[in-house]
């Protein structure tokens, strides 16, 4: 059902001023997200001359992530509804929430986001390396395939309930507290076994900076398929279908 | 009085689409909450190999449970008033604000919903243990008994004071905030002593998975006590008696 | 000016229905915030064998009183108007917010409320002593005195400009917030150097349990000067002076 | 184009008593949010004998800064603004939102608290110094200048986004926590590397008070400029040009 929304979009649509400026607003969000969080595991590996994570740099980094992605999502959900992720626009776009043009033009500035964050950072901490995500010892790629799945099921379900859904009520004024705080909680969770991703904007920028690729296709397929998912799922059983037209995220 | 309220429900109202949905609702929100809650333990067992709870750990612990069901309110509470915890059904059910057989299918949705958590952790992990609840030493049963009972009041109080009450106003729009926060809180105090876990399906997914029952029952008695405390006294003092019909949680 | 408002209250209004439900939404908010909060100071004894304050520690009581102090307003702010603090009590009735007699009534209820909790802390605990708040080495008496004053200060004049104010509009919604927050700023601040009370009450019980009164008026002297210099100020140079009647805290 | 906006403001405004009021409540919102703030550095220094930073001291710092500025904004918001950085002033003027002469009044507003906030913890700390914001070793001052440009643009595109932008809709409610957030988020990244100040008057007490001037340029250089970029990109690709007189922030 869901996927008969499903849309293309009109060839002129990516170039339409509104969809550059919602692409510019993805652009520096995620630069904002990006460099906080990722600068938050370069911070912690200065700080411990890169000793293996401990629980408060769990901590450190499961709020620099939600406090991270809270604001990213605040300051652009008027303007381009807040993605920050590319899991969430595939998300979006598999529930028919977004047409195809507009989900590649924010892809690829989620992507060159993340990759200026990383270089800014690099360049900041004086040439420290933007480390790329990794297993831990012990976590196969399938058990973090798994975990990936699961936790952006998680992500990209509360993004339809909060921000997407026309029936969200109050709860969407408190709904990018409750994407970044799913993130956080999450990291909390996953950060020592897999780092934690559920964003493969946020895998990719430091993979490509510090050019280190190892089993980077678990941070695609992860969240893609878990955002996927629960597009699926939350459109299937709850979405409430009294909208004529493509609904923009509306706070 | 609000006793009279209690209400057993008709028998084709379980099967009713909306209780359905309510049920799924509560199963996925109480997977995604137990998933960051529990695997926020496993994380910190990993990291320090097994080694005894520290303040940082109890941080990690407080803010994993404290985030993860503030969104697992949050992404329910239109659908299925946000429960995510037999105590608060219980609560809810004790001062007549919901029927005996939606009752049952949301329990049976909140431990399914805790079980399934733990068996993808138990995957995503790499095998991992899923501790269950326990008594710290020096800590008797009956101290343990006291303090769910103490802790869950507060919870379903809260519940209660910012979700139920037609008469809670603003306060109703960071509901979900303050259920989840009074977890966290409840954890940085209690999770020392038996581990705080104020909900009955969030200890039996683990003790399941496990296969670990000791002192288990403290672990259901406690919540259901305390939460059914907090129903009848916030029934009794303080509710607004101007709804003719169920209300259902309205954000 | 405010100084004419000050209001006594009729003799009878103390035991008016209305009072008395304020008195005990008083008492159940400070018993759980105390319970939270003093709950984990005795926790982070247990885990550290009574170790000396750490950063992690200070984080941990930060928190918990944060969330707490947050939940405690939250779910009494539309009963009795969210005090929980016998100086936000006195600073409220020095702006002529509260008449005399409600604010004996909430006092009581909130010293009985704080002394209930550390009884139920004393218990559940297996008997663990409820440290008294205490002064670090090289902090005098007259260093803490100042600190309260001045984080006792700004935390009654955040009640004052997020609640009290009728021109708070939207901030409004998020006051309880505010208010737990600023005592969570502010015990990061000044916890390692005297605890940071800023309520009395929140002092009281600990010291009737475990019977340690050594510097106690410490801890009502300092929190209420700098409650009424807030009350005093933010009446003079900032209060909307439209409202007619005594104005309950209206969120 | 928005250029055009910028107002000098006529000479007597700066004495009109709406200006007066709101320069106080900027000198007041400065001084809780540098007590928070600085003294958790100082608290950090005190529990750890001057220790050199750890993950949990990092985490201490992010949250008594986010906590502290959120409710700085919170507090100050319907009277002036809620600015407490003469960085979000600066940028608040370049994109035309606020007028030359209350820029000034602010300023002096904001520098003041905080050397009143710095003053008033070494009296009660027992005469600890209030250490000034410093390079940690390996980062120079050109990756300090860059890391402030940065992190301040991430402030003060969100202070426009949440607070200045009429369109902002119901993100409004949630802009101090968005201002406060965006900090504490960059603290958890910057922290480690030059403090991350992202406001002049934050570094410039403690500066005076301890009196030490060591490369005290770049925490005025690069916040100046990074929130003036901040306030021109957002102007000119984001801002909806409805208003026609100079609004104030409204939440």
């Amino acid at each position: 059902m869901p996927i008969r929304n499903i849309a293309v979009g009109r060839p002129e649509e990516a170039a339409h001023p509104d969809a550059l400026k919602a692409g510019l607003a993805e652009f520096i969000s995620t630069l904002i997200f990006v460099f906080a969080g990722e600068g938050s595991g370069m911070a912690f590996n200065k700080l411990t001359d890169d000793g293996s994570t401990t629980p408060s740099g769990v901590v450190q980094a499961a709020l620099a992530h939600a406090f991270g992605l809270f604001v990213a999502v605040s300051i652009s959900a008027n303007i381009s509804g807040g993605h920050v992720n590319p899991a969430v626009t595939f998300g979006a776009f598999i529930g028919g929430n977004i047409t195809l043009l507009r989900g590649i033009l924010y892809w690829i500035a989620q992507l060159l986001g993340s990759t200026v964050a990383c270089l800014l950072l690099r360049f900041a901490t004086g040439g420290l390396t933007t480390s790329a995500f990794s297993l831990s010892s012990g976590v196969s790629v399938w058990n973090a395939f798994v975990l990936e799945i699961v936790m952006t099921f998680g992500l990209v379900y509360t993004v339809y309930a909060t921000a997407l859904d026309p029936k969200k009520g109050n709860i969407g004024i408190i709904a990018p507290i409750a994407i970044g705080f799913i993130v956080g909680a999450n990291i909390l969770a996953g950060g020592a076994f897999d780092g934690a991703s559920m964003n493969p904007a946020v895998s990719f920028g430091p993979a490509l900076v510090s050019w280190n690729w190892d089993n980077h296709w678990v941070y695609w397929a992860g969240p893609l398929i878990g955002g996927g998912i629960a597009g699926i799922v939350y459109e299937i059983f709850f979405m409430s279908h009294t909208h004529e037209q493509l609904p923009s995220t509306d706070y």
